[in-house]
Parts: C-alpha cells; structure tokens; sequence
C-alpha cells in the first residue's frame, strides 16, 4: 500500500458491504480497505437461506461462494481482492470528530480503533419481533442469519418436528413455509394482516394463498399471534388473538426486518420516517465522509417520490457498487432509488410485482385504473400454465404505475419486463405495440403483459366495463340476485363452475338464444368465461343489441379465489 | 346485420387476417366482415409447426384451436364472431373502382366479386426457393403451411428417412433441424452466409452452432447449395457449392420468406424497397380504403427509421389489432413499428436478440461500442445456467441499442426485459441501476442485463478495455506472441483450457507473482477467467501497477466459441 493511501471502511459484512469494498478496490487498487463484520460469515447470499433449510442444496458453503465455488472468507478477501476482512468483530462507535471506528473482537471484548477516510455504513436490518408474551421460548427463531439458518437446516435433518407456525406472510414467510412443508413439518402460516404478500392487491394473494392450502399448509390471515406458549421453557403452541391455539414445537418468526441504525444514531446521523438511515443518491449521509447501503437505509420510491424501506439483495448490491465508486475516487454517480420490485416461488406458483399496487398507488394520490387478466403463459400445445395479472394505470395519461403476477407460470419474466417497463415511463398504449420476444416454447403470440394492457385500455377508454370477483360475490352473499352468464361451452361448465346462480350461454349460441336474456335491457348483466376473454365477447355483443349495463367479470375463474360449486 | 352495415373484407386467414376481424368484430357488432382465405385451414399457429413436426404435441388441431379448445373452422368464426370465413378461395383481383374484389373457388374454379367499404390485406409472405437445378424433385419441402407441417410430420412417423439437409440457418432452419433430430435423422444445416441466425452477430451464433454438433446435427456456414440432387425425379442428395455433396432423402428449405405482393401490386398498391407493401402507421396503403398487415407488409424498425420486412407472428397480431380498430371505426390508431424481436429454441440453448446488433446498428450509422458478457443466470446453489449476452449501446449517449442472448439458461427474460428497456429508450447508466425481481429461483443478485450494462459502462468510460476471442484467436492463429493470462484456480484449468500459450496465475496469487510478468510494463496483456471477472479483477490490478495495455478477453472461457485443448 502506497503511503497516503485513502482508508476506507466498510461496518457490514453481508451484502451491500462486500460489494462496496469490491467496487472501491476495483476503483483505487491502492486504498486500505477494511470491512469489519460482526458476523463469522461474510458475503452471505442470505435471500438463498430458504433453500438451503429447504434442501435444495446441502453444503452450506455455498451460500458463501464465488461463481467459481471459493468461499468467500477473511483469505479469499485479502488474496483475491487485497481488502482486509474482519469477522466476529463489532464496531461499538463512531467518532466522526476523529474518524474512527471504536471495535470490540467478540472473542475477547478487546477494543481497538479503526480510523477512515470514508466510512460506509452497512448495518443491516434486524428482525422485528411480536411483542406477545413467550417470544424468549426455546424453539423459536427467525431467518436471518447463517446461524438460524443452520438452526432450520438441522431441524428438517433431524425430522423430530412434525408442526411448526411460520408468522408472518411476506417473502420470507412464504418461502419458509414451502422449504419446511417440503420437508414434510405441518406447516401454518399466521398473518396479522387481511392478506399474505403485501405487494400483491388482496385479490391476488388469495389465489397465492389458496395455492398453498392445495399444498398441505394452512393459511390464517387477520389474526395476529397473541402469545407463544410454552412448557419448561420450551414452545409447546401459538396462540392467535382469536383464541385459536395452534400446537407445534417450532416457530419460525418473519414479521420482517427494521434498519439497524443505533451505531448510526448514536453518532448523530439522521434517520428518515421509514427508520432507515437517510442518504442521498450518491448513498452519503448527512456526514459527507459516511455513506451508507443495504437494508440500513430508506431509498426514494421512484414512482411516488416518497422514501421506503426496501431491503433487497439486489439493491443492496446496485447501491454498494455507487457507494463503492463513490467512496473511492469521490465522484457523484446516482443510485436514483426503487421500484419496489419483487419475486418469490411458492411451491408451483410464483408471485411477483413491480411498481405500485392498486391499494399503495390509491394511498399515493393516484386516480387509478386496473385490470385483471388470467390467461396462459403459452399457446396450449407447448404445456401452457396459467398467470393472473393485476395491472396498475393512471387515468388520463394511461402511464403504467405497477404489475402483478402469480400463477404456476413464467411471472419471472413479465415481472422483469414490467419493470422495465416501469423504468421507461411507458404508456399501457405504449405496452399494447411492444416488440417482445415470441416463440411458442417461450409466450404467445400476445403475451399476458401486452393482454393484459389491451384489456386495460378497453377499460379506460370505456369499451370495456369491469366488475372483480370480489365484489361478485359480495353481492352474490348479501343475497343480490345477480344476472350472470358463464359463456363457456357446456363441457367445460360441467367439468368446472361457480354455482352462484349463474347461466349458462356459450359464446357460440348466444346469437340464438338471446330470448333468454333479461327483457330490460338496462338491468345489470354479468358475464364470463374461463379467463373472461369470450366473457368480454358477449359484452360487447349485448352492448351492440341495446344491453346498457354489462359488465364482465375480471379475469374470469382463473382469478375466483372463493370455493366453487365444482 | 343492419341495412348499411359496414363491409370489411380480409384477405388471408392466416394471424393477422383473423386477428383484424375479430378486432373488428368487437368494435363494431353490425359490420359485414368477411375473411377470405386460400388454404383449407384458418388461425394457424404456424410458429407451432416445427413443433408439431418434433412430436411436443400429436393433434395437428391443436394449431388451430382457441385457448379453450374449440377449432377455428369456419362454423366457429360465424357462430362465435359472427365473421363469414371461405377457405379454399382466392382473391384473384382487387377493383378498386367499384370496391369489390374478384374471388376464385379453388374446388370448382367458379368466380364472384365481394364488395367493401374497408379492404384489408394479410396475404403473408411465400418461401424464396434458391435458383439452384433440382428444387422440383419429389422430397424437398418448406416448412410454412400445415400441408409442409403435415408431410413433415408424416415423414417424420414414418420412420424411413435417415438423412436430411435443411437449406437454411435462420429461426425456421434452426427449429426444423431440432425437430428431426430429436426424431432420429441426422441433420445437416447449410447456410450460405459466415453463420446461423442473423439476427445475432458472429460471437453469439458460433456458440449456437457449437451446441448444435454437441447435440449431433452439422453445421456447415459460407456455402450456398449448388444444386439438388436425383434420381428419377426424386431427392438422393444436396451440392453445395464447394462441391461437398450431402447424401439425403429429405431437403427442408428455410432460407426465407418475400411479402406475397402479387394481388396488391396488380391493382396498383405501392411496394417499399424491402418488397412489402407501404402502410402508414395506421396499416393503411396508398388506398385510403385498403389497408394491411401481416408478413406482407413493411414496417419502420423503431431504432434506425428504416423500414424493415418483419415477418413475426405476434407483430402480426399487434398490426391485425390496429388496423381492425381502424377500419370498424375509421379511427387512426398507430402501430409504430418493431424493434426486431426475436428468439428461438435450439435444444438445450435459447437464443434471443432485440434492437439492433452490433452489425447492423454499424450499417445503420451509428457509433457503437459493445460488449460480450458471461454469467450464470441464477445463484449457483439454485442450478444456475450459463448466459452469453452481447450489449450494443451508443457511444457518447450510452443510449441503449441492442441486446443479443444465448445459452442453456433463461435468455427470454432478459430478451423481454431489455425490449422494454429499448422501447422506453434507457440507456445503460439506467440499466445499471435497474430494479428487477431478484429471488434465488429466478436471477442472480445481480440480472445478467445489469452485469452486462456495468461492463458495458466499465468500457465506456475507459476503466476496461476488452478484446474479443475472435480477435484473440485471430492473432494466436496468426501466430502473435501474446501474453495471456488465465486468471482461474489451477483445479479449474486442469479441467478445461484453452491452450494457446496462456499462463496460469490465479487471481489470489497475483501479488505474489507479479515477478512472472513482462517487465516491458507497455507490453499488451490479455486476462480471462471462465467469464472474466476475475480477468477484470486482475486487469485492475495489473493497471495501477503500471501496466498500460491490459485488456480483458470479453465473456471468458465461457464466450469462445473454437476448439479448445482440453
């Protein structure tokens, strides 16, 4: 190291820390580098936990690997990359008068002093727990960490545990449900909320949840855990603040995560509304020479301008290569913010979004518009699977503000193309002429994501009126006598159907068989199909015919998330 | 239908034809819509051919089926859209005078005219045969009817062909190759130019080829087919120009397809210099009463403003829409044009390319710079496949300009993603900034797409300099004494390396092998790794130590694409 080589540390081991000590060795390879991790493990791919206690993978090792299958330790840092790692080791302090970190080795309580140049503040987030009585039992725990991890591993191992309560539905809840299900643990998972997967519109989640009932776990929503019970300090059961009390011997807690700013804090940094850290774009603090990343922080969201807390791995890793350059050659370059973009599998099903829900975008101010559209991922003959697309757009100017997805479909994709989609400020007219790629093996001819905006643009531009299952059966439960027509043909009716008093006019017989329909014609009709397409086709020809309030039901069974007749 | 209905006549039912009437349809439920169609069959999936032909699926209806399964003959158009579809009719004048046009049936030879107000043409597109002796012999077919679809199909049951040739490189030459393969004969494909698939540049489809013979078929590129062989009016072989002569029984001809402008020239419609018919944006020819879409026509490609022949089942779908609005409601709603989507399954490999590629976006004007870049397309503990991407982005703007992808990995998403990201004219600082769904089954940490962008970005601003292994072989082979560094572990390159005189230094092991290197510090040195990544790392390194002409191998071991030693 040269002699007035910049020294430039980084408190945080895990993701956003390695990446910005990588970039700035990329950028000045004659700084003094320095990562300091409380943590045994660094550069841990902890979005990879799920699937390690899940089985996917059994040597733990790679979650820590390079590509190339070399653990990523104190060595690989300082051959490979030349920055000094230091595990179990705690900064306890910042003295920014100074600039210099106050350490503490675990090992031993010894403390020691780091002095720095720049200082990159990648503390993490740490898991929110439920303030019930019992929390401190033996036998519950979180998924944060490599420790837990290992915990959750062994346990599947050990096959002993036969039904564990998984609280919480969000990404790490659901994926924990599937890895330990898979395992054959009688899984429940508890959600204090209406819904699991609070990017989804409620809608939405209903379909995810039912496909997790089909898979042997149980789903309880808007019922948050009253206590954890124990015998001789050990979990015995969970109880709900309905009453219900559910027996198992592991809990696995994933109420999500709040930003670890007490070092931060207590140095005098600001912290925003969310409780992360504030940053500019270029990640620096309200201290020019302290930058901070990762899950730490609260990051603008780009769509509605207000800051978040989005702690993604993916993010953490865009923000540490700007902090990173940042840091090391003092130049300005911009992580602008997020999207808020999304993606998790729950068993044969994925769920994804990308920019704003209809619930956050109507929080925000937004004079929204939406559709939901299920329709195959392929054409038929290439083993289509299903997806069910929730579309967000502003009114007026058709601007696209978000997209979900779930199904047993390729959602990966038209969430990735979304969000892009999203990144370009496209119109959902701009989104109804996009060039994507198309193959049978890979969309149809009009993929879901274009479907989905014809369908949306119908709706806006008043050729198409919508209803949502939701309120259907709303009113189908408050006793409505509802004028609906399944437009499918009479095989199909009897293999699958709703039973809420429906009829039953195929598409192709409509035009003989409109004497049965309501003499009134301004009395509500509501038609569907499978997926609502042929539904939309009987709308418009009842319209043309002097029918004056139709209206078809959105995205049709695939997007029913209620029981059905058959 | 009404006194004065609207007469909207469509010639061609193949899927831009029908997709403009049924858009018709649904906005106007009184018109008189008539589709007019030659073949015996109508809304033929015909992207599905070669998969049908390779067994995925053994109903050929299932070509012609709605998602719901009910077949799209003529009963279904009139009963379920209220369309009029003759098939086995031709349209064999337009009298634009009297607005009618004169039909054929083909069964009986017996002619009559159909008035319109609206006439739309999606006569598609008809196969180029080489002007070679022998085209006629029994045993040479193409792949773009179902009557082609069935005889392939046929040939391919019956079990009794072992050997065939097909004459061509591009999607249908590909995809015809993987389907009789897979069935058991033995292919050989010929392509006139330096390589396969055109819509990639040389680097990419080299690898293509590469997985091609791993899979057992031939690829033989720069030789055009001479002459078909025979005897006695039937196939025996292929003659290629350099005189190797192919032994087979079956030749599959896919060497491309010219707009059928016949009709519409005749009747004084005006053709573009790519031989399609000229549309405005709203589809509509020099004939305010006639429009067009499909393969017949000539659109603006999005990128360059010149017009471009796109014969893409899903544009025609897009078109078939907009021109179907158009003339139910004598809107003008735009279909602007294409950025040349495309992809194709090969195999185990998917290759997919959007916008420009480096080739022709230097054709087209432009000042590019370019990258190749390799990396898994998922965390390596959740099965990750290889990706090989090229990024072609303007110089001085970064502006995004084209994405090519292929590999066994999920190159759709990324060919989706980046299609977005050139229709909302993104440049690669804004790629690299991206927010995309990241979970371990889905992408890595960081998306292939934004890898690539940071590369990319890393050459722009002069912090890499690549060199591709097409230039690097080109000098080894030229006998050049260059000093190349393979930066991998020594187990690694025990397994697989190039063997062109590299040296083996670790990137662990740099600091303390700096000796090895040439003490003539300007002297040109050329790192890799398998995806060069850590030959960036070492390049680096190798930089603020003093050397001045390091370059990167681009993509690796992993991006080349000639024989290696081991």
């Amino acid at each position: 190291m040269t002699q007035n080589a910049r020294r430039i540390v980084v408190v945080g081991g895990s993701a956003a820390g390695p990446k910005t000590a990588a970039k700035a060795r990329r950028m000045d390879q004659h700084a003094e580098i320095t990562i300091i991790q409380k943590a045994p493990d660094l550069s841990m791919a902890s979005c990879g936990y799920p699937y390690y206690v899940g089985g996917v993978f059994d040597d733990r090792n790679q979650l820590l690997c390079t590509p190339a299958g070399v653990v990523r330790d104190p060595g690989f840092f300082l051959n490979a990359k030349g920055i000094t790692a230091m595990t179990e080791t705690e900064v306890v302090a910042i003295d920014r008068e100074h600039k210099q970190v106050q350490c503490r080795k675990l090992a031993d309580g010894s403390t020691f002093d780091v002095p720095y140049d720049k200082l990159v503040l990648a503390t993490g987030a740490e898991p929110i727990m439920p303030p019930v009585p019992g929390a401190d039992l033996e036998g519950i725990t979180t998924l944060q960490s490599m420790r837990d991890a290992d915990f959750l591993r062994k346990t599947r191992d050990d096959k002993k545990i036969r039904k564990a309560v998984v609280v919480g539905g969000g990404l790490i809840g659901v994926e924990t449900c599937e890895a330990l299900e898979l395992a054959g643990i009688g899984i429940t998972v508890v959600e204090m909320l209406p819904q699991i997967l609070m990017f989804l519109d409620w809608e939405l989640a209903k379909l995810v949840e039912n496909h997790m009932r089909s898979k042997g776990s149980m789903v309880i929503t808007e019922n948050p855990v009253a206590a954890f019970l124990g015998e001789h300090g050990v979990l015995t059961g969970v109880k709900l603040k309905n009453g219900t009390e559910l027996p198992c011997e592991l809990a696995v807690v994933a109420t999500g995560v709040r930003p670890n700013t007490k070092l931060a804090q207590a140095a005098g940094l600001t912290v925003g509304k969310r409780g992360g850290l504030l940053v500019d774009t270029c990640m620096r603090t309200n201290d020019p020479d302290i930058y901070a990343v990762g899950d730490c922080i609260e990051i603008p969201n780009l769509i509605t301008g207000q800051r978040v807390h989005a702690p993604y791995g993916d993010l953490a890793n865009l923000q540490g290569r700007v902090a990173g350059q940042n840091v090391a050659t003092d130049s300005n370059i911009e992580f602008p913010g997020t999207i808020q973009t999304g993606i998790c599998k729950v068993f044969d099903y994925s769920a994804g979004a990308t920019g704003l829900n209809e619930r956050v975008a109507r929080d925000a101010g937004f004079d929204v518009e939406t559709v939901i559209s299920a329709a195959p991922d392929k054409p038929g003959f290439m083993g289509a699977k299903l997806l069910v697309m929730k579309m967000v757009a502003e009114r007026g100017t058709g601007r696209l503000l978000g997209v979900q997805c779930v199904g047993p479909g390729d959602c990966s994709k038209r969430i990735a193309a979304a969000a892009m989609a999203l990144h370009g400020k496209l119109t959902i007219a701009d989104l109804g002429v996009a060039d994507l790629p198309y193959a049978p093996p890979f969309s149809p001819a009009i993929d879901n994501l274009i479907m989905a905006a014809h369908v949306l643009e119908n709706k806006m531009t008043g050729r198409m009126r919508g209803i949502s299952c939701r309120e259907v059966k709303a009113r189908v439960d408050a006793g409505e006598n509802l004028f609906l027509i399944d437009t499918r043909g009479a095989d199909e009716f009897e293999q699958m159907r709703l039973g809420i008093g429906e009829v039953l006019i195929p598409l192709g017989a409509l035009r003989r068989r409109m004497n049965e329909l309501p003499t009134d014609k301004s009395r509500e009709i509501i038609t569907y199909c499978k997926i609502s397409l042929r539904g939309y086709e009987v709308a418009n020809y009842l319209e043309a015919h002097g029918y004056t309030n139709v209206k078809v039901m959105e995205g049709g069974l695939m997007a029913w998330p209620f029981p059905r007749e058959k």
